[in-house]
């Protein structure tokens, strides 16, 4: 078994945490993650508190181990969000796309732990003065909403930044990159596309396909011209999507009416032409759809075998 | 001592490669590297045969240990290059920006083992075929010109693609970053900005006081516009060629012309206006300039370390 500081803090058996991916972290995928021993999230996107209530009822219906809520800062209804998990009793929780400063001290003050996912150094040692509990230092490589710094430079300069545990999300989808990751000097992972083909994620089966089909050079990166940079797999949408936002011909009116709702299309209708399929660059070494409790129980021992050989290298000694 | 197949294939000590950096890898810094016990590498660039073997020369006056060459397959003067290596008794060459396959069966045949940086699995595979010892899997987070692919998401995947040895590169400065990418899949590591910070480097004192004062978040990628993308220190002019890119008022001839001669600028004068700085995401974590003996055995005693000490995290068996 693999043990960190990450399964005392989060009272988990394996050091990984599932990806708060919107409109595909449900409470179905959370507490299968949870049930196999990892940290389900459920993800608040931008839907509001009574949504997310409903959510976390079922998911402790699915699971008596931990679990979480992603908090999505920049949803219209985020404030509501951020006392229902309060009010709800949730014991973890992670953050994106932006600063979740206002909220920590209410969070701290119920008990929650509160892990922000970080794109630099400078936010990390923001998180930490805040009184974060961990942070998850996530590569651009990863599906969604991403940062310029990668993995593999990201993660070591996040542990020399900060004194709290560190996570490492983006590109890692099997046991070499969780072995790679703690090298680095991460003590826990976060995996979200890899959760995408698992039997218990609810996606539309279109999209678990095009995770199983991907090859490596299959993800793209769009958003660049808002700033908030989103990558997905490359369709006929996301190609045309990418090609109007570098012709200054095409209006930001017309580029965010052409993005809308294009995730949810993707996840609930797998619908090719108008959806937009995020996933992270390691979706190609995604072969078969499985139980979330089978992909994590391989993960690890690949993990186990790959840590404990890593000597193999070392001679004369 | 950390020994693997890599040692074996090309002669050397610790299964380091040093990037053949245009403008930059010169014999000195390429005959330091070897002395050290990597293999060293003169960067052929848009050079002609006369310069390029100079420097082998040269180089082969500083160490009697293998060194290389890179040979830079854009380059006008690729055909004479590609019979220089051959004439002056090159033993290792590695190849950029480019396909390498019609050069192969000639420097096979001189006993060149060839080495191409590889995008991707399907170019790697290419290669494979067509003869290569060896390939490096670059990652987009290395200095200079980048494929899309990060270190994290596309070495285990060459890994998987092909059965040759696969060299990581892109984002690695240090032992954690050598012990990741023995994880990941490979068995050694090429880096670049790390040897730009070091004392043989013949560098303007201005590229590397640069490099050692760069932040996380201070890289920043050009040249997208046509294809070739290259990433840099963020600087004024980095800044403003970005601009100018992502503006069509702006023609092809002029971003050609201000993108002109701005790495040589760097490297020779320090032109903190009009050159160029090229470096990887790793550059925040390079603290300080070094002979490169040191920096090579510092690397690999911690990353001996770190394999060592892999198995800390398994329990109970």
């Amino acid at each position: 078994m693999i043990k960190t500081p990450i399964c005392d803090l989060l009272g988990i058996e394996y050091p990984i945490i599932q990806g708060g991916m919107a409109w595909i972290a449900d409470a179905d995928l959370a507490g299968a993650v949870s049930n196999a021993g990892g940290l389900g999230l459920i993800a608040s996107m931008s839907a509001d508190a009574e949504w997310l209530r409903g959510q976390i009822r079922k998911a402790r219906q699915l699971t008596d181990k931990p679990f979480g809520v992603n908090i999505m800062l920049m949803s219209p209804h985020v404030d509501e969000v951020a006392r229902a998990v309060i009010e709800e009793g949730v014991k973890v929780v992670t953050t994106g796309a932006g600063s979740p400063v206002k909220f920590m001290k209410d969070w701290l003050a119920a008990g929650i732990k509160v892990i922000p996912v970080v794109p630099s150094t400078a936010i990390a040692k923001l998180m930490e003065r805040s009184g974060a509990s961990a942070v998850v230092a996530e590569g651009g490589e990863a599906g969604g909403h991403v940062g310029d710094l990668t993995t593999m430079a990201l993660v070591p300069q996040v542990c020399d930044a900060v004194s709290i545990p560190v996570i490492a999300a983006g590109g890692i989808a099997d046991g070499r990159g969780v072995a790679a990751a703690f090298m680095l000097g991460a003590v826990g992972v976060q995996l979200g596309t890899r959760f995408i083909a698992s039997k218990e994620c609810n996606v539309h089966p279109v999209y678990k396909e095009k995770i199983l089909k991907a090859k490596d050079i299959n993800t793209i990166v769009t958003g660049k011209r808002f700033g908030h940079p989103v990558r997905c797999l490359k369709t006929t949408f996301s190609r045309e999507l990418y090609s109007m936002e570098y012709n200054s011909g095409v209006s930001n009116e017309e580029l965010e009416k052409k993005g809308l709702g294009a995730l949810r299309l993707a996840v609930l209708e797998g619908d090719e032409k108008r959806g937009c399929f995020m996933a992270g660059q390691c979706a190609a070494m995604i072969k078969e759809e499985k139980p979330v409790k089978q992909i994590i129980e391989e993960i690890f021992a690949e993990a186990e075998e790959l840590l404990l050989g890593g000597a193999k290298w070392v001679k004369g000694r």
